[in-house]
């Protein structure tokens, strides 16, 4: 397989952009990208996306994105892992890249969430869900996350002021990065006295309804080396699947999709989970922060709380986790996460984070999640 | 890269098939596949599928999909890309394996298109369209390819009896293939007199709605070489796209993402097109066809009319398309598509297509289209 190094990120300030279309910001962020590799054309177009079919009535998005980006006839793919959707994009197009099958390949991931109302939105995220034996039995994604929740507090003693001080910790993060949706730095009373969701949950342990787009262009090392950015590789790239109902599993706190797909592309890569210097992962709840860094053994099973407690996880902390504000604090337009985590990765690694940059960060991971973590996607990168 | 062969293929009957779930038409043409290949382990999943969100409220099939065959926690993927879906997916799990990333690659396509009714899933339908360009005005598929018909008909003096006889042609091979949704012979007169529906598309110049799914596993060919089935390679994949809409065409006529996507495949292949012994295409329309073996090269530009006129593209003519039925007799599950067109020619090429055998077939092609031809995906296969 070739090397495969990122040339180029980019996406805008996300929010409720109910001034522009789908193709509209999945454009902005293609060209962002485009400037920032100071590449003039590509050979293939990857776009991660989870329900446009249902969020905007429109499929077909390789095409449709392609036409718009002007880049017509070059290969148009989507790809979906519901909200891991940018992940298997991006390990998608690495695999067009390494395979040498295409030299430069646009990979993005885009969400038009906020044009539905709120029951259509639950409806459409459900689908993550098994709707036939989940969905049909009234549960929803802050339920089944609550049930993960309550597990969690009753086995290992976790508590809800824990919980709050994953969404305070992102929210300091975001604070410092102008393109987060929610920057406003938040305290552990403002999250328990937020209104609750579904218990433990309060509204403040949730990541937001959001739009928004996200792109990198991956290409061969040796194109990467007559660019004029600092070289970020990726070295190692893990996909898995669970059950996709939380009910089928034999313990619902342990997040074994994720667990395997850091196995595989830390064998990869040729790294070990020490060698990480910051991680973005995958915190559609505060709750999942914690059983993630369990499954990546950031900390021992059951000890996620303490960790963030201990402040290791914070930033200038011995392992950052979601330096960009993560999902709770920057948004999470469903399809774009994953792609938007490696753009905070090759940021930090560049040396360009700004108010947020990781000191001396050479080696970073980004864990992206679908559903309940019935599926994962993982990836680490190194600066060269 | 490292070279592919199909190891095993499989689907079942095609058709309406109301006490099935999607998950259950998943599970059986897995299995079949499975069973055809002897091998009893898989490393990743692929599956193409163009809206299960809209036509059951479902997304996230990778994990869905790997849960309910058994075979979490192996990576799995849904691709998209409207009808090509199915190419898109074989063409994604091609590079799978060329790249060496993964050795055994299930990939299936399926579609559940009857669980919702008629209005729906003529919304679903147009998500392949330009939702807010042609569907907002009242464009439907069968509309924007009678357009294509009566441009064709204008500049070429194309019949509406040339059209009927593509039905014909593909119903009478159809009536040899036992999964085939209607696998009746029909006349001419039959097409001219059935009912209209966008002038000068009759009912029978249109592919039926279809529950169905196909998979076909594949792998490299040490491997393949180990086990019982004749050796078939796919040797050549091409994906193009084009414009979305048809009114940004130059030429409605000319398909463009196919005429690129057949180019690269045969390129890649290092073969031309005289040295195909049948391919399967993407008959959506009548109509389609006609215009998708001039984009191949089967006829001059103009004459797709009167090459089916003569006979050559039947069972025992010079270049026979659409053995299996073609989607007019075998049925459209969109998403399914692509993947048994790959069946198909598998079946030609190990010389076990019964009694629609195409005599000393080495050489097999298929093409797969999104839209009305927004995005294409051609394969090569070759026996060894």
């Amino acid at each position: 397989m070739r090397e495969v190094a990122v040339l180029g990120v980019g996406m805008q300030k996300w929010g409720e952009l109910w001034e522009k279309s789908l193709r509209d910001i999945f454009v902005e962020a293609a060209l962002l990208a485009l400037d920032d590799s100071a590449i003039d054309h590509i050979d293939s177009m990857v776009v991660g996306c989870m329900s446009s079919g249902l969020f905007t009535g429109q499929e077909h998005l390789g095409s449709l994105l392609a036409d718009y980006l002007g880049q017509a006839p070059v290969p148009g793919l989507r790809v979906e892992s519901a909200c891991a959707s940018g992940g298997a994009a991006v390990r998608t197009g690495f695999m067009q890249v390494a395979s040498g099958m295409h030299d430069i390949v646009l990979v993005s991931g885009v969400e038009k969430m906020t044009d539905v109302g709120g029951d259509e939105a639950t409806y459409a995220l459900g689908t993550a869900a098994d709707q036939e034996y989940e969905c049909f039995n009234g549960a929803t994604f802050p339920g089944l996350y609550a049930m993960i929740a309550r597990r969690h507090m009753y086995e290992f003693g976790t508590t809800s002021e824990q919980l709050a001080q994953i969404a305070v910790k992102n929210h300091d993060n975001g604070s410092r990065n102008p393109l987060a949706q929610f920057p406003m730095k938040i305290s552990v009373d403002q999250v328990l006295g937020s209104v609750m969701i579904a218990d433990p949950l309060h509204i403040l342990d949730c990541s937001p309804i959001t739009d928004g787009a996200a792109a990198v262009i991956l290409g061969p090392i040796d194109l990467a080396k007559k660019l004029k950015k600092p070289l970020v590789k990726i070295i190692g790239s893990g996909q898995a699947t669970d059950t996709i109902a939380l009910q089928d599993r034999e313990d619902m706190t342990d997040l074994k999709s994720t667990r395997k797909a850091a196995e595989d592309a830390l064998a990869m890569a040729g790294k070990t989970i020490g060698d990480i210097d910051l991680a973005e992962v995958h915190d559609c709840f505060t709750i999942a922060e914690i059983c993630i860094t369990e499954a990546l053994g950031f900390a021992e099973k059951g000890q996620g709380g303490k960790l963030v407690e201990s402040g290791a996880t914070a930033l200038g902390g011995e392992i950052p986790v979601n330096t960009s504000g993560g999902l709770k604090s920057k948004g999470h337009p469903v399809g774009a996460t994953g792609v938007a985590q490696i753009i905070e990765v090759v940021h930090q690694l560049r040396g360009e984070a700004d108010k947020r940059q990781v000191k001396d960060a050479r080696v970073g991971l980004t864990q992206n999640m679908g559903g309940s973590g019935g599926s994962a996607v993982v990836h680490i990168l190194e600066a060269e």
